[in-house]
């Protein structure tokens, strides 16, 4: 075939997949999508890249970028398509300490940053379970949170600059390390967030932030939600807006992990209805340095403020990790929700977000709506508490397709009633375009439309993914 | 005339100005653009604002969005158009503390959301010198940035949500008060910094942050620039990020301000060639309150690491706000920057950023090119260090139109060649579309040239600014 030919000649051939050899490429990591690409390409430059967009543009092939393939919304979906890999443009190209930036190629996988900056005292913030695979295309493509979103915020707020191959195979070069820069359009913010539909992000400038010299982490069991905002707020107060997590667990979810993960150990031994695991994170030696009885100051503080909540009633028990192996004992507990939560099957997993102050009108709302439904289902929500965004999932008593359409689009319903999002860190991909269909506002998706037509006239970019 | 009368009809006569009632709309803050527009016209709500754009737009006349007329580049410059002022639209809707939000209209002033939120002790962080004039629509428009973005960022990082009606008269609901929210394309980003272009700003979600409980304010003279941003990334590592100002003037602005403004005190008696106000904003308490000796804590550890710097040689001379008094003296006298910039004509005022560690590198080379250009012209530079952007100002010997275009030439041409921006916070307007033609990437050129053209087909929206 002249178009496989033509791309062995951009990467050699050996960088060019088919047939059994793109098995890995061809579904995702929910194992809900299969699919069989035409071809699987690994570019090693930014320019082989726009020669393989040009070769798909003249062709009228579609494209599909794809990272290290974490996405759990079928993103990568590739039926017929050319895949993407931009693998092996893993480079790391430059740290610059003293602008507190890092200049990196598509492919490099997230814990590598994580790992490059540490080496220079500084850290690139942004974190999440799959750490270890996902690649910076990726997670700019899909604007990723995690755990330190409350702090530093989604990946949009951690990027300076970026660089684009477009539809056409012109470089639109935005790769600015400047904090402030006003020249015309916003370009940057729209090709992050817009999962390759708009144009294959190849490389990246990061903010950087000095690396935390410790670390207050603490398991806090709490009355209520709205408590729970309360206790958040005046943490952010008293450390300076140092609060790095703030997780929320229900009771439902220590059930589970003793199902599923004997090996971790519950932070109480009572079950309360909400625990908290509160992570602050200081770089200021005065509160990192020892004290004489050998404590932290940070740790002090955190204790002092979480007595004086139980006092008053706000806070029924705490637990703080007085050693690295304690908080690591307690993030085990938090990062087990994705293989606690796919354990039991059917189930309906959602990624939601809601005004700060409207999470506990979901829960109540949703759990009538979902006992409605199916009077017999389970339900488990657990929450990135600071950043307002619940992972909901309905665990219904059968797997019927309907019922479960049904349960996604109650969720999405309620969240959207109650000034939220039904998308609120995993994207779009295919699986929730027809959410898009029903909930986004129809002027907005109107002007994404008219983005989309004027970037990619012929439509060969991830199609079928984010648009209805 | 037709329009003019379907305009009293949607807005009641006395919102209709023309004729001598335009004046006060029809020049610039800076005097440099005068122009006479059809009409002005104050809509009172979203409604009204849709009906004038419908209205514009079935007739085909150009719609000049304005705010406080607080610009610097001619961004509301409206010959013969339809301006419109979102003054009457100055509703704060609800602040919402818990949530940490406020809800704003388009014609509120920066200064009264300053002091609503300190009713609630929070503070919405954004500030600069026009703030008694600036308002919502016009900040967002373009994207303001000001003295407290090296800890809080631009007026972007700022905002939630947006309104927006759109040329066609649609409103794009974009209101949402959501950390999190991946549902499709940044559309907020695009509007926010697109100067009146793209659609029309009505309202907006703005994020709030704790009050701070108290400011370490000082002046510090240092050798150099490579010297200030060593100091300003210790200071972030000692506060965990909280360095609110980090302000650079040189000996010539001291120079400049002993002659301009005798009233206000110089900072040392020693004229020393580089100078910082540099502010540290604490929440917390233990930070904020009194030692037995009086002192703040935060204070003391500011003198102590600016004592340690000195002791090395890294920092000159320093000295120490102990009232609010001092405080707001020293900032009277970074805040006379504008007056004594323009108090010399001619002058060629820019707006540019830089990587971090290349602004030394800009000051040399610009200087050189200065003298190369007019062996007699003088210089001021002073900076928002902690964001890399200076405002450079040359004073040429003659006002003659061609040296003036040759030095601002100069000025983007050795930014640009530095990795640097042409324009860091005051936008574009009228006055920079030639450097953009100059200067701008042409392929980011065609990227924003088709978005506007799928967004304001007729082009009638602040028609002439941003783009070639």
């Amino acid at each position: 075939m002249a178009l496989i030919d033509a791309l062995r000649d951009i990467t050699g051939p050996a960088n060019v997949l088919t047939g059994d050899e793109t098995a890995r490429y061809s579904h995702d990591w929910t194992g809900k999508y299969v699919w069989t690409p035409l071809a699987v390409v690994r570019p090693a430059s930014r320019e082989e890249v726009a020669a393989i967009l040009r070769l798909c543009a003249a062709a009228g092939v579609p494209v599909v970028p794809t990272g290290g393939g974490t996405g759990l919304n079928g993103g990568t979906f590739a039926e017929g398509g050319v895949m993407l890999s931009l693998e092996r443009m893993n480079r790391i190209r430059e740290i610059r300490p003293a602008s507190r930036i890092a200049v990196v190629e598509a492919g490099v996988v997230l814990s590598a940053i994580h790992d490059a900056a540490t080496e220079h005292d500084l850290a690139f913030p942004l974190t999440f379970g799959a750490r270890g695979s996902a690649q910076v295309g990726g997670f700019l493509s899909t604007n990723a949170g995690g755990s330190n979103v409350v702090r530093f915020g989604n990946t949009r707020a951690l990027v300076l600059g970026v660089e684009v191959v477009l539809a056409d195979g012109r470089v639109l070069d935005l790769m600015s390390e400047l904090r402030k820069d006003n020249t015309g359009y916003d370009l940057r913010d729209l090709f992050i967030g817009a999962e390759g539909t708009l144009g294959v992000i190849t490389a990246a400038v990061l903010k950087l932030v000095p690396a935390a010299r410790a670390h207050a982490t603490a398991m806090v069991a709490v009355p209520g939600l709205a408590v729970a905002l309360d206790l958040l707020n005046r943490l952010q107060g008293e450390t300076g807006g140092a609060v790095e997590a703030f997780e929320y667990l229900p009771a439902a979810y220590m059930e589970r992990l003793a199902r599923h993960r004997p090996d971790l150990k519950e932070p109480f031994a009572t079950r309360y209805p909400s625990t908290l695991l509160i992570e602050i994170g200081v770089t200021a030696p005065h509160e990192a340095e020892p004290l004489a009885d050998g404590s932290l100051p940070v740790v002090t503080r955190l204790e002092d403020t979480l007595a004086m909540a139980m006092a008053r009633g706000e806070v029924l028990d705490a637990t703080l990790a007085r050693t690295e192996a304690q908080r690591a004992e307690m993030w085990a507990v938090r990062e087990a929700a994705a293989e606690i939560t796919f354990a039991q099957k059917p189930h309906v997993d959602t990624d939601i977000s809601l005004p700060l102050d409207r999470m506990q009108d979901f829960l109540t709302a949703m759990t009538a709506r979902l006992h409605a439904l199916d009077p017999g289902a389970d339900e488990l929500a657990i929450a990135h508490l600071g950043d307002g965004n619940f992972h909901y999932t309905a665990f219904p008593t059968r797997d019927d397709a309907p019922l479960l359409a049904a349960l996604r689009n109650a969720v999405a319903e309620e969240a959207v009633r109650l000034g939220g999002s039904f998308s609120a860190e995993h994207g779009i991909g295919l699986s929730k375009r027809p959410t898009m269909a029903a909930h986004k506002d129809p002027v907005a998706l109107d002007v994404m439309a008219r983005i989309k037509a004027a970037l990619d006239p012929q439509g060969l970019l991830n199609p079928g993914k984010v648009l209805p």
